[in-house]
């Protein structure tokens, strides 16, 4: 049974608490419960990791090429100048979908450009914890 | 029982010849097919346009406002420069789910950013025809 | 008895339901009236066209430079990118007042800039439907 | 009777003198004579200012929210950089027209922002003398 | 007998009356005459489309995929901004030759940069009609 | 007894009318006197001067230049543009404080820059009247 | 008696050995020290932490949402780019001060902007130790 | 016996005692001294107006197209943001030289530029009082 | 008989071997024999130069002025900044095309943009050997 | 005997593993193992760090400052953002080598400016394992 | 008896017949005559220099530096991307003065910036043949 | 033996004499014998070549392909803009080290890109004579 990555950036762990009519009420392990439960209806094991590191994001996802089938990352602020995330992403052979919570195309202008996204197979954005909820689907389907 | 308008924009009609190392090999109809029978699958019926001519798309999108209950469209070229397009989806009050095939934050620079991405809720970008299936999910589950 | 060519751009046939807050209540079909009533009271007779096609209002502003005295155009979202409707507007020798109903100045900055006002002789920006008469009579009196 | 403001910014105390082909050979007093008659043709008085002060033109606007109705302004030069000026229309609660006698859009780059703008109602600009009746009689009918 | 495209962008219908200065008193009907007698001359046939539609462009260029040999287009305004078009010539195996009546670089900034430009073999552009007479050549001896 | 000169540049005379969310309600009278007060009780006389004149803020800075000990100053919009306030601080060799009410990291980005403010040893911005008390402590202990 | 967290960005561990001629000749230790002694004569305790890693300044200013009455943060060069210090900041309801020992807007250009001051109620920039003295004592009286 | 206005824009008053590394001991009284002497050995009387004020500069020019032959004008830091100046030097028919006693092109990147020399025959930089001298002799013998 | 100038900037001698994948194989003798060939047969003769040396080709433009009748000129990589060969072009009388043998709006950025291009009459790109040839028989044909 | 650090930024733990045909095959261990011989040869010993937290370099660098003589850092990413590496690199008096493996000036846009190298004294890249010792020859040579 | 060089860059042979409504109808050896008479009317030979190449102005200006007093140079086109011209001017340890004949800053936006015009004293432009006799005067009396 | 090509740009003959603080005191000739000594050192003849004239760079650069082992090239200011010799390095197949005397990244902006650059194996800069010691080992030992 493949494990799969969910990566979750800096203040993430406020989910429910930061800017509610953005991010929504729920909390962080709920949103991991969640995501739990679809890994695993599908197969697969969940990994999770918050940091509001950015090393810690770096170590997680390079642990994860030996360990993990995929990844889920949601980099919050990071994905916005982490040139580290962006290359060890690049540097794995496994598949990677980012993930938001908000539209960023949406927000602010220094929110629409993700580097970290350079990286990834692909983006959901805007869609809530139901974001989270496909991108497991499809790398439980996919690949 | 609710409709969802599936628009697809300039070109995508010669999906799976253009390009198929970027796009797939699959065609629009073979698309169409697929994302109709997660509509259905869901309860929904799907209607679908494709055009080269940005009229017909913001022609679409308007009547789509009294007889859909929601839309996912791949605008394609006109993503990046269709004020028009981000004016009739900002006007409508459905949900928008807007689609990219590949993604298009790894591409060239003048497709990484979406100017009608932004009167979406949300964006999936990358994932290929899985993508369209996805954003079909969220809107028949999510509202 | 000379006519007048009012040229309605994208979206603006969903006048009074998109956006009233900025946009107002009142329908095209309203604005076309007292438009109508103001030429014909300065002596003129008034062809209207409104098209979500970028194409439609080429091939209409085209087509007065034989039948029409001058324009009165709002070409909506092609003011910020159709060098198609600027290169037209600027190939006839007729007076043209660009409108538009709310401030551009005021709003988002991809706003704030009209291609196609470069081709007209003035511009008249924020004043709502007042806007099309003031444009009606300047040119009725003026030339 | 209420009171309209004409203020007026630096250099156009020059008009008929200064780049006729572009500003016409009127004089600023013609301006002001017509735009009087306007003004009282609709039941208003007329307060005019000309200065090439930057101070002076926030003074007059800011003695003019307790003893005008409405602003008419053509800040000039002004209008390209004076952010003081802009800040005192903000501040205020009174409907104001900018109006400019060339189209800016269509000269030289630096000429076609206008900072001030931003805090009229609306901006009426390549109609020459015919554009401030045309604001006078829009602040007469409209509010 | 192969055949080749031709097509014309917005406004070049306009041809001999629009800014004859830039280019030139000849029409778009003399135009395709002398077009078509160098493609015959060469044992091609000539089919020529023009439109103000960027949509018929993008529909012609595609159905060219199939019936012709070789594609000269002259994409007028739709240069700068159409990336539909630039994405459906990208699309095709064909031999494509861009042509201008007028020298872009020496003209307006933005008409300096052209984006369809980068999906053709070449470009030729300040030769006025000579320029499609090359472009044919070209494509009748090279490839 | 050494005295401080207070400054205050354009619109300030508004103060408690103006954007009263923005920059409270209390008048320019009352935060003169506040400042007034702490400026004697730290053993200085204070000068005040406000102008909506830039001309006038230059000379009031110049003339400080032999009678006073110290400068704080709030050039208002002036803070954006004026070059000739900042070489007239820069000339001088008295220490200066920068002070704005409201925080203009955090507003429009034309407030972000301050180009006068290289010229203060020091800025506080966003503390509202307070930020002169610290500005006026500040220098009567420091220097 | 509430607590105020006082933070220390990069390379603040260095004070009185970096740069004096920039930052002065007193150690950090003597900087706590005079701020302690402030909030303590305010009635307040106070919390510091320094580091160089952003990480552990997000977790600082994360836990004071539930154990401090305000905040003073100098974040040193993770002003210039540390969204995720921004985000955490903007998450809470504290009142913040930022603070920096000189004055950025008088420095290199890339240190001119704080994208973390967006997040602060004001800014003290440019008064050395006294800074955070006027820091604390705007937070011990103003709220 | 015609005359030349000087005109010199904010803080040239403080000539001998602002930055003398960079602009010299001498004083303004000096530097008319010597540029009088000038203009009465080439047979002129000279004007000469200093002022902080914008508005005085753009008053003296616009007085002088009646009763002065040239001017030369050093606009100080008016130089790099008044338009109202370079509009009103552009409305007159008069020869003008700007001159700047440093090298504006060797100084901070603000200084480089003068939208105020665009309106001007000449320029001369860098030279000192002496470029007074030669901006008067050029005057004198050249028209 | 006329003869036609025919310039070669900057390792276009490397032609056949430098990046034949992008240059072709065919070498430079080759280029100027066809070249040669195409102007007599067109009654003209061909002078060639070949330089890698700004100031030669600056030279070579200048002598053409009196004994040529028109020029070809493939500036290589002067083309993007040799604001020298572009005041010589412009300053001469003669009819010019510059060819270019590789699509330059489809290579790296800094190749799309030629600023001698502005001096010529046409610009050919991309279409290899042939292009030289095009521009001759225009050359020839034309005037 | 002095030592000298070696410190290594993000991802290059990765080494031999990421993208081998940029990076090479070989691992940090060997490339520790080279640099520690030849620094030893030259009679110093080696310190090596490895992080991929932008903390632990800063804190690494910090505390070389009293044991170490030099420093040879390969920031990876961090060279391309991180000011607090800049920092503290500027506050200390060691002399320091940027190295990195791959030309950073013949890559992406984004990794051609390194913020970091601006405080060393000298920078070698592109010469792969080389580089570092080169630049440890260097160190031991020069100072 | 001191000699000053005269350096003129590329196309100034052209003097007399380039463009003639901009640069005049005098002849470079006109001015190279009136030069030396105003040089030896002030006790100095000259020496001049004309080439259209970059290194031939670079070399005779490095050779000036133990045969000259003084420098006058135009370096026309290469003023505006010429390094190496800066750099050599910049080693030298001569006044030198840059001319312009026409008026830099009224023309094209890339001529407006002038590279080399940094490391002069100063700059005369817009004068025409005087501003080389005010510079020599300027050299002759100054120092 | 094979031969290395040492070329040296634009005024690195005034080696010792040119701003000394920055390149040091030692001769041209002094640093050309040093490397000569490593060169033979390493089996290797030394071709040395200065020039100030791009053209004699570019003709050295391209007849070492045929006599040369590989190229160690100082460009000085042309690195900035030469996009000749940047062609004609990317032409050749030789090994290419870019050497720079002092550290570009740390002084004026325009001297931190480098285009010649992005055509060399590796880059060394700001290490003095010793940079290019150093890039001659590295050419002798690596390949």
């Amino acid at each position: 049974m493949a494990s799969i990555l969910l990566a979750s950036g800096p203040n993430l762990n406020l989910l429910g608490e930061r800017e509610p009519e953005i991010y929504g009420r729920d909390t962080l392990d709920e949103l991991v419960g969640e995501a739990r439960a679809v890994a695993e209806a599908n197969g697969h094991s969940l990994d999770h990791v918050q940091s509001n590191h950015e090393g810690e994001i770096v170590d997680a996802v390079q642990q994860a090429r030996n360990r993990c089938a995929a990844i889920v990352i949601n980099p919050g602020a990071f994905s916005h100048y982490s040139l580290a995330i962006y290359d060890c992403l690049q540097a794995l052979a496994l598949p990677v979908v980012e993930v938001h919570l908000s539209n960023i195309h949406a927000r602010e202008e220094f929110r629409s450009k993700s580097v970290t996204a350079r990286a990834a197979r692909g983006v959901i954005t805007g869609l809530g914890f139901k974001g989270y909820e496909l991108a497991l689907r499809y790398l439980a389907e996919e690949k």
